[in-house]
């Protein structure tokens, strides 16, 4: 029986139907409403999820149920996603579950949107073969998931945190306001800033022409990517200090629970992942204890479809 | 029925007998030998074992089984040890767990020292009421058990090592030869190293005097607490450092775990633990990404027995 996923982002709502095999045979992509507030994110959610239903010839009422990747505080027995900061005024609790599945005639289980998408990479993508795995989602901020004896462990709700592992006491201030944390060099958020500072101070780089050329007003992974194939001194120094960052906090978190593998998704990670695995592993390499038996380093193999799936495999009967 | 644990040091071999309710009814404690390599050292342990359960009045081989709480590389289906760094001249594969077996006419397992005491303190001692559970401890060098829904995790065989998470990249050079790990700060090894070179430097501290006196050659942690008493100030800078990394550790742990409780232990753990809980809690709330709930952190309840009750639970029916 066919089930949906619909993975929530600060940008986009991207909706797919998957087969009993795990195939995804229809999909929908639409931008997340950035006006209404949660109401309005909830409506073009099941939107979405019906134009992908339509493209797999199935009514939505007939999945077996639907399956959500959210960011924020996703209460999945309550339904409820509170505390979304990359989504436009939903701090208050909002019943997501209950108001999607009024919509779409079906079951809606709500999950961690980067949970779900190292799930999904656990079961059907890089991570297949791996009994424990890592999902390290570098992108804006820099995302986690641990996935232990097959399963997600999500702690007391708030596991997976590796973009807020320390990697210099004291270091950089990181978007969270603390000091230190991976994120702090490794996110697009932070090395956008980094790079609006250097620029300010006088150094030269062509990543905010860029920008301004493709009508964008971020440095979005693209950019970064394009400006590091031009040879741009400041984005390679500013991408060489988030490997530095990624390596170091990666090698830790392989200290404490010597994981099989680790998978690198994320804007960044899948866009420039490809580049600078071998970097990444050569940091890791300064830092794990058990020197002979790295874990495997991997790019996600689902893409941006990965959260998408993830969140169907919470509708598993 | 009752079980035997025994817990191998560096310096002394710790065995209990345990009965059925996790009570010790009788233990034994001797200096672990320095010469005559591993086959001298089974027989130490053999013979402490028997010592432990003449006083709980049970023969050793009516004991239900013996666990072994082991440093170095632990192949507990294999039943060796090797790499024992800590003993003298245990370096090759030794059998031990037949040795003892053929000893004690009993069966025996083995288990790795930390988290064996790791898993005590989950069922009997300090996190008896948590499912999840970090152990750090903190003694020549820093250990860690990390047990996830009441369950040991391993991960590949080498999971734990908290002690080298990194909490300065580029920081101070660690006993494992890398750079920055929680331990090159924390661990009484290299803490003894950096007074050993501040006092070369011209540094005042009656940390190596109170160590004469005592006709000790090592700064063990009794040292370290008399120094502090007396209110001397490389004492308390070095500790200060020490817990500034412990807490930074434990909280990116925190962070990527989300575990209810940490529990700390080892010989500077146990011995300034109660002085020391809360600055490190103080440090960790300078990086927990969830500041609203950490997690409860609290020293071992059952002390230098702890190893030894621990090892007794591989062997429980």
């Amino acid at each position: 029986m066919s089930r949906g996923g619909i993975d929530l982002g600060g940008t986009k709502i991207q909706a797919a139907v998957v087969d009993g095999d795990g195939r995804v045979i229809g999909e929908a992509r639409h931008p997340t409403p950035v006006e209404g507030g949660p109401p309005a994110v909830a409506l073009q959610m099941a939107e979405t999820m019906r134009e992908a239903a339509r493209s797999a010839g199935v009514e939505p009422s007939a999945l077996e149920g639907v399956g959500v990747g959210s960011p924020g505080d996703v209460d999945a027995r309550a339904g409820t996603v509170a505390n979304a900061r990359n989504l436009t005024g939903w701090l208050d609790a909002f019943s997501l579950s209950s108001t999607l599945s009024d919509q779409l005639g079906t079951k809606v289980k709500l999950g961690n949107d980067v949970g779900v998408a190292t799930m999904a990479e656990a079961e059907l993508g890089a991570g297949r073969e791996r009994r424990s795995l890592l999902g390290v989602f570098w992108g804006t901020g820099v995302g986690g998931g641990v996935v232990l004896g097959r399963k997600l462990w999500k702690g007391r709700g708030a596991a997976g945190e590796i973009g807020h592992t320390v990697v210099r006491r004291g270091g950089a201030r990181c978007s969270c306001g603390r000091r230190g944390c991976l994120e702090a060099y490794a996110g697009r958020a932070t090395m956008e800033a980094r790079a609006r500072r250097e620029v300010k101070r006088g150094t030269h780089t062509d990543l905010f022409k860029i920008m301004e050329k493709r009508g964008r007003t971020r440095l979005t992974s693209g950019i970064w990517a394009r400006a590091l194939d031009r040879g741009d001194p400041l984005a390679a120094k500013l991408l060489d200090r988030a490997v530095a960052a990624l390596g170091t906090g990666i090698a830790s978190a392989v200290n404490l629970l010597d994981v099989e593998a680790v998978v690198l998704g994320g804007g960044l990670g899948v866009r420039l992942g490809p580049l600078y695995l071998d970097a990444i592993r050569a940091e890791m390499a300064e830092h794990l204890f058990v020197a002979g038996q790295p874990p495997d380093l991997r790019v996600v193999e689902l893409g941006d479809l990965g959260g998408a799936i993830g969140a169907s495999l919470l509708v598993r009967p």
